[in-house]
């Protein structure tokens, strides 16, 4: 069976592995599309090396179908399409005794701290699996993990109907985000200077604004008649980012932390105590955001399709990393992890 | 009648001025005592001359009497024990419209933007007037403003009995606070470099830590069994204390900035994201938060005597000052207005 296997930084290659057999309480779960995703890139970059060690299978946006059920599972047959929760928490730490088991101190994250989906079978605990409506596709099933941190996100923020809010950073989080708060009955704008995401966040019925050409403070001045906006969502993970989302904030506004900041941030904490401000930490999801999630794709009130650049095949996967990393124009690449190479294909040089 | 006359960077003295009368609803009150805050001693340092101007009176922590009521003032009498929470809001701008008022983007801060109440005499809106019992005594009265301070950012915090809080800052406002979370159920732990103000606490029955002495991470993990803490106030006004702030916090932990930065400073945003917490402005108070703070102080379960270091006549005011300045020894210094000058004592070099 075909597994894109990381060996080392920026190498990736597509081995034959045995297919792992469910275990009592897993399924296996025959891989229809994985997503690439940020952390898959800094993984790649080996930026988590002492994570995942040195033979790791990457990959956790993704959706399927069951393909053989392990003793002691019930309510699963095979074909059912399903996407994956990829976390398991401990139940015993701190942060899930209160509650808070999907920040949990010793999560394991499945793609990270276990094998992940970029494989043609992949076997997970039956508690991870989420049931797919059937008439959802499953190339945009495939999306349904980032949807669900956006959702988490979303309520995160407690974004009201009518509430304005700015969403810093236009990459696949960040429109999803947008989307979802759109959704929610927000008033949305996306500031993003790529000009491709700006096109694909038009696409998706999305307001933007370049920082590069336009004072975005002034936009959001006149925008809000000198009020501020009520929410803004820091997905940049740059200081600019965040010097833009503290600034364009209302009296008593709520900036939201999605992006990962890998070193400490300049904060105008005057501007916090002054308007008095939250700023709120916001990880992943949890298995209500996911349940909404799956909720919004079935619903076709996301329209998920327009953010999917494109498809590829998983012996081309070393590919599709190189063309995010280049990858202006490019904003979801999807693998398609049935799919089979044409014959002669693998002497092609990639 | 004596006030204290800013009128430049160090520089504090004693004019004879006339009384203002009490305009339509205006009152003027017999001021027994004035508390010295930090916002005045930086007025005094001269930082804030942009906004006091070159001749001010300072003062807004304080209580007193009625002395005249001005027309179309109902409800209060000659003699009645009052004091004074010294904002005025516009109604008008998107604060005040969104129900914030005492973060009114045009407040009007007495004692700043205009007179306040160090002088014998002083003359406020009667909306500003705050009862207070007839039993409290009112040295402990003119700390019903920052202790309206404390209230406010306990209630920011969202406390709840049983919740460990780490205030960091043993000045009065954090000792203030750390007694108002005490009072609320909370399990309260200060930080404080300063023997004197650890000592303060300690006569106030508050736990305390010396950061120069002691590992507080180390404390926290050990009083938290590796939790960390539900809640911290940043009251140092330091770049340590932000970092021992959000240090301390368990996952979704709160830290309320309460102190002033004046410059940006570093803030480990990865830790917000990885264990969603959550930073929350709070300034001021609102009239709940005050007339709370009444009932505090009159059902004597916050002891304020003990934070009082030393009561000095009007006329000595330049002294007060300069103790404050000096200060290692010092926690509140009040001003008694009404004290007059021994015989000849004005001869005696300050």
């Amino acid at each position: 069976m075909d597994a894109a296997v990381y060996t080392g930084a920026g190498i990736l290659r597509i081995e034959d592995v045995p297919a792992a057999a469910p275990g009592p309480g897993e399924v296996q779960v025959e891989v229809a599309y994985t997503g690439i995703c940020g952390t898959d890139l800094h993984i790649f970059h080996g930026d988590l090396d002492a994570r995942v060690g040195n033979r790791a299978v990457l990959g956790h946006e993704m959706s399927g179908r069951v393909a053989a059920i392990g003793a002691g599972v019930d309510g699963w047959a095979v074909g059912d399409p399903v996407t994956v929760m990829p976390v398991e928490s401990c139940g015993d730490c701190p942060a899930c005794r209160a509650g808070n088991r999907h920040i949990c101190q010793r999560l394991r994250f499945l793609g990270i701290d276990a094998p992940g989906s970029m494989q043609r079978r992949w076997t997970v605990p039956a508690e991870t699996l989420v049931r797919i409506p059937p008439d959802v596709p499953l190339a945009e099933a495939a999306l349904i993990e980032p949807l669900a941190v956006a959702v988490h996100d979303v309520g995160r923020a407690g974004l009201r109907p009518g509430e304005k809010a700015l969403v810093v950073g236009g990459g696949p989080v960040g429109l999803l985000i947008a989307a979802v708060a759109a959704g929610a009955g927000g008033d949305v704008l996306v500031v993003e200077p790529n000009v491709h995401r700006r096109q694909v966040a038009e696409g998706l019925g999305l307001a933007s604004v370049d920082p590069a050409a336009t004072d975005v403070q002034e936009v959001v001045q006149g925008w809000t008649s000198g009020a501020g906006v009520d929410v803004t969502f820091e997905v940049s993970g740059a200081q600019a980012g965040v010097d833009t989302a503290v600034a364009a904030l209302s009296v008593r506004g709520r900036l939201v932390l999605v992006a990962i900041h890998t070193t400490r941030r300049q904060v105008d904490l005057h501007r916090f105590f002054w308007r008095e401000l939250a700023l709120i930490g916001a990880r992943l999801y949890d298995r209500t955001d996911f349940e909404r999630a799956v909720e919004l794709v079935a619903s076709r009130r996301i329209p998920l399709a327009g953010l999917i650049s494109t498809v590829m095949p998983l012996h081309r996967v070393g590919e599709a990393f190189a063309a995010l990393e280049a990858g202006d124009a490019v904003t979801k690449v999807l693998i398609d992890c049935q799919e089979q190479p044409v014959a002669g294909a693998e002497a092609v040089p990639e």
